[in-house]
């Protein structure tokens, strides 16, 4: 064959690194390990999906069953209940979101990879250790990308760089993953006034928006500015334990532009040609999600999960380790013990402790020396893993 | 804001096919038209989800509320369970296609508009009329697009150009959407051949196969040598009603490869990054309609279908208006009557007959004089379609 094929694939690192964490663990895995591996490792949630959402999702199946209620086709940006139902959860936030500026998909990860697409070759900024998504589809677009370093002496929260680039791309998590750490009004507020001064778009990713308490901000559009600056990806999967059903959205302020040219219009041409819109069931679990029940029952996931968090990092704190996140996070990003690099440790803990996390580097250069726990687990993985770490670190 | 663009975008024609029509349609359906208006236009389905399907996603929904089997992320390229009933779909069809060579997504416009991101700039040949997402996604990628007319002379089934083009990537899509024009096995030898002589790559749209009747072939694979220079795009959309399920496949053979780089490897690595699977209940209701049970369960859906277009066919038979399709595919793609061209024609039988169906030049300049009818549409619409296009026809 002699096709030419898209030659910036070669410059992607081979293995991705969920990938390698599972060859080693299956690897370890076969030498019969004294004890049964517990897994802190990938971001997946563990708790079942809530009554109310199984409802909805019930009942949709069996519409789908009856010539009188079946769905063909979904609208291609997503049901109004549900535009309707994202829009009024950000107005809880006091954001003022449009239902004609929600671009509901399978997933923050497939709109965090697709966002490329409608853009040409920009400077791009990405925070690091950051997730892999946001620089692998920009290498495989072409895109030259600087790091902007979060480290110990930041908080793992970097402040806008110095140096001023115009019309950039810049990609921000928060609550971040993978390093729990999450911005605070000014913080962020400096991220939208720096934007705002060198054109630049920002890519906020609030995956993990559901996880904050207190004053802190939920969306970037409860900063000042940010309509005229700022995309903002959010997603079911944190918030309702939607990672095996797939749901998320994009919010693109309808005024946002450039070269008179409608960012939202290009997305939406972009979704309507290469997306089909997601599955009625799913669409009609995501709604329930929202409802006033629903969200009640998503917050007792959430607290499960969060006092997962809370025993981990009580461990870390009577250690003296230093960690971020784990309070407005399920994320706890710790500093690797005896001076060790971050795939070391993994090893280490994989061997001493049979507790599988996720080493930093996987997450950038800045991520070395770190590790990164969820709060995913169960109750009792979280607890053995807990005790069992107690006894080596 | 000061961000470049995807200029290409600008190339793109500004209305979509689809939202024209349903423009045209509300603009009619406000003026107070005599009768209801009767949709024989966009390709959807109108019968509900089989049994065996609502029963397996209502299975699929109660496992994912309970803790002990609740699935999270799914794997990126699709359960097994899934890949070996999709495999033994093509065993049925004698072709060899091994799971590790198929690819579960939630929709053939996804793949078909995804694919263009794993090659660089290609000659690419699409024969016309066709689905516009391969064009459009064509044109976004900034693609130089040769089209190869499909018209009277050749049946709607265009063999290959006269002209040698190296290293190009060509579509092809049989049944036909729009002109349902089914290719036998030797027309599909001679792209075949075509292909493995240029070193070019085949992409093979084959989401309406289960309408085949009788020994044409349902997949690329059934022809010798496919396995060595083309991808294969398939959906349940058409098969098991799943429009608004979502749920497709594409089959990358193991051993395609070029210049060293195997094209599966770079879909895979393209699929981990900017996609994250589909929803086990959906995969689970995927699974059902490929069961012996579920999948003759399907063929009833098809057989409804295809009693529509039996009876739309019968009419231009009587009137000795050409026509293709409607045997094995349902779609009937007819000559437009008293000369009129394809949106002049949609404009008359809308106000005459209030009857939509598709203007075939939104699939391209050759698309020019025909008109598109499905029979998606319920038994009682397509009779009462039936009855008023005799009147003014």
């Amino acid at each position: 064959m002699r096709i030419k094929l898209n030659c910036n694939y070669q410059n992607l690192k081979k293995n991705y690194l969920f990938s390698e964490i599972a060859r080693r663990v299956a690897e370890y895995g076969a030498s019969n390990p004294p004890r049964r591996i517990v897994r802190l490792g990938i971001g997946d949630v563990t708790l079942p999906l809530t009554p109310s959402v199984t409802r909805a999702m019930e009942n949709a199946v069996a519409e789908m069953g009856k010539k009188e209620t079946f769905q063909g086709y979904p609208p291609s940006f997503g049901y109004d209940f549900l535009l309707s139902a994202i829009s009024a959860h950000y107005a809880a936030y006091g954001a003022d979101i449009g239902t004609d500026e929600i671009f509901v998909s399978d997933g923050a990860k497939s709109d965090a990879g697709n966002i490329t697409d409608i853009f040409g070759s920009n400077p791009v900024l990405i925070t690091d250790p950051v997730y892999p998504v946001y620089y692998d589809s920009n290498v495989m677009a072409g895109n030259g990308v600087t790091f902007v370093p979060a480290n110990r002496q930041n908080g793992f929260l970097p402040p806008p760089p110095a140096e001023k680039t115009e019309g950039a791309l810049i990609y921000l998590c928060s609550p971040n993953n993978p390093t729990g750490a999450v911005y605070d009004k000014a913080g962020l507020k400096a991220w939208v006034d720096y934007a705002l001064e060198t054109g630049s778009l920002i890519i906020f990713d609030s995956a993990y928006e559901a996880y904050i308490k207190g004053g802190l901000p939920h969306t970037i559009y409860q900063i000042e500015g940010a309509r005229d600056c700022a995309i903002e990806i959010c997603s079911f999967s944190k918030t309702a334990g939607f990672t095996g059903v797939r749901c998320s959205w994009t919010v693109v302020p309808r005024g946002l532009a450039s070269g008179g040219v409608r960012i939202a219009e290009l997305w939406a041409r972009r979704q309507a040609t290469k997306f089909n819109g997601v599955s009625y069931i799913v669409q009609r679990g995501a709604e329930a999600a929202l409802s006033e029940k629903g969200y009640s029952e998503c917050m007792e996931l959430v607290g499960y999960y969060m006092e997962n968090a809370r025993v981990i990092a009580e461990l870390l704190n009577k250690k003296g380790i230093y960690y971020t996140g784990g309070v407005c996070a399920p994320y706890i990003w710790m500093q690797c013990q005896d001076g060790l690099d971050s795939w070391s440790f993994f090893d280490k803990l994989l061997k001493e402790a049979q507790v599988v996390g996720t080493p930093g580097a996987g997450f950038g250069a800045n991520g070395e020396g770190f590790f990164r726990l969820t709060a995913f687990g169960t109750r009792e993985d979280t607890y053995e893993a807990v005790r069992r770490l107690d006894a080596v670190l």
